[in-house]
């Protein structure tokens, strides 16, 4: 069997200036970066005539994997199979998890974007920016800090980090500024990812450079000695970060294995950020196809929740329709199985299983949004399994559609696209939020927990309770919310799967990210720094003379 | 008067794709990055066709300026306009510096490389590319020890340190790895800027993909317990650090304000390594133009002496001619003037500071390469300063031509060009090196420091004694030496100007930079992570909502 970056070398790509004409831009909002990347001018603020919005989204991920980018692409690719002209506006990589573990995320079989080695690597630098942007506001304050301080920031209230796009657990926790009084005024730092910096966040959910501006002014990086909170605005650099943003804001175009467009752009955590691409590439995409396949990060109470109540707010367009990506085998191990005992035939444990599926469905469908579920074919799946599955979700009136995109590309989902098409076309959607602004910060929190995640109720610690008290104060309890949660289970403990009951959330902490414009709600220790394995996949990447990469998955 | 970038955003820039075909690239060997940037396929190896080089140089730095970029733009665009086929091989500019102080490293006034704002900013990313390299290989370092230390390395003795391309002083020392088990090993840390990198020198030296993956391979991370050094051959990850600079290492193209094609790539220390633009944009230059005009940092105490013994042997091509630049200004400072009496003409002080252009021209004909001086010219220069400084430079049989590229672009600097090409017609060029590796590491330095500095001897601290024996013992005596020392002064003492006599040069300590191919000789505290100044120029910065840029100088 061929490896995804062997699968990746044989595609036939076209010059991107192709696939920029083929979506109708003008060479002048076109520049390429390389053959095969381009660069594309952010979106008129002004058109309002737009295309429809697919977002595809999963039951909360198990290790058994569930192809959430793979079923996007290859539906994308059907989408043009069947003759629509599709977009894709998906998430672009970072490079800390594309070293540190098998795989980058640029889908996998014959449903891949291309190049995937720049895709994965470096692409078009805008993670490089932002990591620049980041550590220069980093720079800034302590700089701030040793020639006087006139702000009178406390060291020991700076909740801005520093950020690199690496796994790295030896920079979680460090002191910084040791040395001498020369070496500047020490205090205790931690570096987060770069895709978890609040920068990506403003990054994805800015709609143009004077949105961008205003939010990085915004950006709340302490507090000073008299607990009053300072913005990048107070230390005069939003102008400084949004420069070095200017590229990095335009939206990057790039292909399917099949030449579908395909916009690659932004990728922040989908607990301690919303987890989708950046609503400049989504709008681009929009104003340019007549359909959109988008994706949001992890399950769909983290993902979708967040593209729903916090990216379509700033986008302004709701999804037409919601794929929910599943696998036969990911849901029996919500229904109790092993990843060992996954091989054999298990209608029961399917069933059980089938619970969680049937949860993140209705959630979809209390927002007003029709919902198809994609089930992502292995090749161990059993044809029972798979009948039985479209008989439970035929129970509760939803279509499931096989995909075998990652074996066929997108012949391998053409059923599923007009699935998708014909749900469209009978204009269900009608969208409305899960809460409004103005509900009491306490309120907001409580109805995702309960009526998303089937919390029994919320308990917020000591910390968060005073940050209740505190955030109204300096008015910023008027927000939408975010909340830093597990991916693995609705439930804030991991180890439950399934649909979890009688549990509650507990609120540890509640974090102000003012230029994003949402405050995140920690519910438990959210790594915002992954670590390295025993084993790296950096160990066998390699280039050879002629510049051939191996070692990507 | 006009700013840099106000100028720059008048300028009249050709398509990159008409720049390179201007110098007869080849379509496919050109990836365009942007409308007005590219990155050009590495150069063969096998061509012997190359063009004359020149290298531009100047004398010891002071805060009166000398103008070594634009003086080096300038003279591009003068050789065009005698109609000579000239391409410039320049070094990229840092973020770090750009962010900190006013100004980037783009030339000035009429003689500068564009798009300023682009080359001055993320440019194609190489020193994020430099920069990734560097940080995955600290992470996996760290990492390997976490995960058991199979290679017993010491976190005591660990050398590599991480990297940013920011202006930082906090971050030059810290400890990283706190907190508790699961995040990794403590130990004391510090963060370069990027430019200071070995990655950094080695991209500029290597040849090509398979000598940049050997040098890699090379690097000393540090020491086992048993203080044996550790190299990333011994980690396994030449492979995936090579695979993160696979784009980096190739040349970028870009234009002159006069549409001069500039390869623009590389910019590693002059002090800490050796401070001239990579191997492989001064040899694809050489095999395209004529006329290769390229710069070596600092003054030519440190940046061509390292041009001439590190970078020549690798680039296997000597210089055929040497710019020395001079300024009236900073010669009345090496006469004992102070910035407020630079005013007023002062021949006596011109006199006694010509001494150290003398001795650089000097020490540049030791190497058997023939010398031209050029002044260039600040408005409040006097006539007879510059009258009696031709006149000393012709009492040593120099030619000593004014520039005034900076208010007028190349047809300031046409008279430059002009001597320029006929001292190259007069073939008197006969490079030989000043030492050869095989000498004993003391002797090299020594050699060093008596024939180029004026070192009446060279002591060795205890530290740097130790490790004279260590690295005979480890084989690293036989590669060349790449003095640190203040660029300030031809002595390892910042104060003293003009020609310092009967002084020491004081050895603190020797690094092996086995991947770059040379040993780092410390003779002073070198500071390879800056800080910001009180006034970062940042907060002047800006962009606007069309993208228009301000406050970059």
């Amino acid at each position: 069997m061929l490896s995804d970056i062997e699968i990746a070398q044989k595609a036939n790509l076209a010059p991107i200036e192709q696939i920029a004409q083929k979506l109708g831009l003008f060479q002048e909002d076109v520049e390429p970066y390389g053959k095969y990347k381009a660069k594309v001018s952010l979106p008129e603020s002004t058109s309002n005539d737009m295309g429809k919005l697919i977002l595809v989204t999963s039951i909360n991920p198990t290790p058994a994997g569930e192809g959430k980018t793979t079923v996007s692409i290859g539906l994308a690719d059907g989408l043009n199979q069947i003759h629509k002209k599709a977009v894709l506006a998906l998430r672009e990589p970072s490079l800390g998890p594309v070293m540190g573990l098998k795989g980058g995320a640029t889908g996998g079989g014959y449903s891949q974007v291309l190049p995937m080695e720049d895709i994965n690597l470096h692409f078009t630098g805008d993670i490089h920016a932002i990591t620049a942007a980041n550590n220069a506001l980093s720079a800034l304050i302590d700089n701030h800090i040793h020639q006087g301080n006139e702000l009178e920031i406390d060291p020991q209230q700076i909740i801005w980090k520093r950020s690199l796009d690496i796994n790295d657990r030896a920079l979680r926790h460090t002191v910084v500024g040791l040395g001498n009084k020369a070496q500047g005024v020490p205090h205790e730092e931690g570096f987060d990812i770069s895709v978890a910096s609040e920068i990506m966040a403003i990054l994805c959910l800015a709609n143009d450079l004077a949105d961008l501006k205003t939010r990085l002014a915004k950006i709340v990086i302490g507090y000073t000695y008299q607990n009053k909170p300072v913005t990048v605005h107070d230390l005069q650099v939003e102008g400084a970060l949004a420069l070095l943003l200017k590229e990095a804001i335009k939206p990057n175009l790039v292909q399917t294995m099949e030449q579908t467009p395909a916009f690659i752009h932004g990728g922040p955590f989908a607990n301690i950020a919303h987890g989708c691409n950046s609503v400049a590439a989504t709008k681009t995409a929009l104003q340019l196809g007549d359909y959109t396949v988008t994706e949001a990060g992890f399950g769909a109470d983290l993902g979708a929740e967040k593209f729903l109540d916090i990216k379509v707010p700033s986008l302004d367009k709701a999804p037409d329709a919601i794929v929910m990506v599943a696998t036969i085998r990911a849901l029996k191990m919500h229904g109790g199985l092993t990843t060992e005992q996954l091989a054999n035939e298990d209608l029961s444990a399917l069933k059980k299983g089938f619970a969680n599926l049937k949860k993140h469905i209705n959630n979809m469908q209390n927002y007003g949004l029709p919902v198809v579920v994609a089930i992502n074919e292995f090749a161990l799946d059993q044809e029972n399994e798979l009948l039985y599955l479209q008989e439970l979700c035929q129970e509760i009136s939803v279509t499931a559609v096989l995909s075998s995109a990652w074996e066929n590309g997108g012949p391998g989902a053409t059923e599923l696209a007009s699935t998708v098409v014909s749900t469209i076309e009978k204009n269900e959607a009608n969208y409305k939020r899960l809460y409004q602004n103005q509900l009491p910060l306490e309120d907001k929190i409580k109805e995702v927990a309960q009526k998303i995640y089937g919390a029994s109720d919320v308990v917020f610690e000591k910390k968060a309770k005073k940050q209740l008290k505190d955030f109204k104060t300096f008015g910023w309890d008027l927000l939408p919310i975010c909340i830093a949660k597990t991916q693995y289970s609705l439930s804030d403990d991991a180890s439950l799967l399934g649909v979890p009951q009688n549990f509650t959330l507990n609120v540890k902490e509640i974090q102000p990210k003012m230029g994003a414009g949402f405050l995140v709600v920690l519910t438990g220790n959210i790594l915002t720094m992954p670590g390295l394995p025993k084993r790296p996949a950096a160990l066998d990447m390699d280039v050879d003379d002629s510049g051939r990469v191996s070692g990507l998955f």
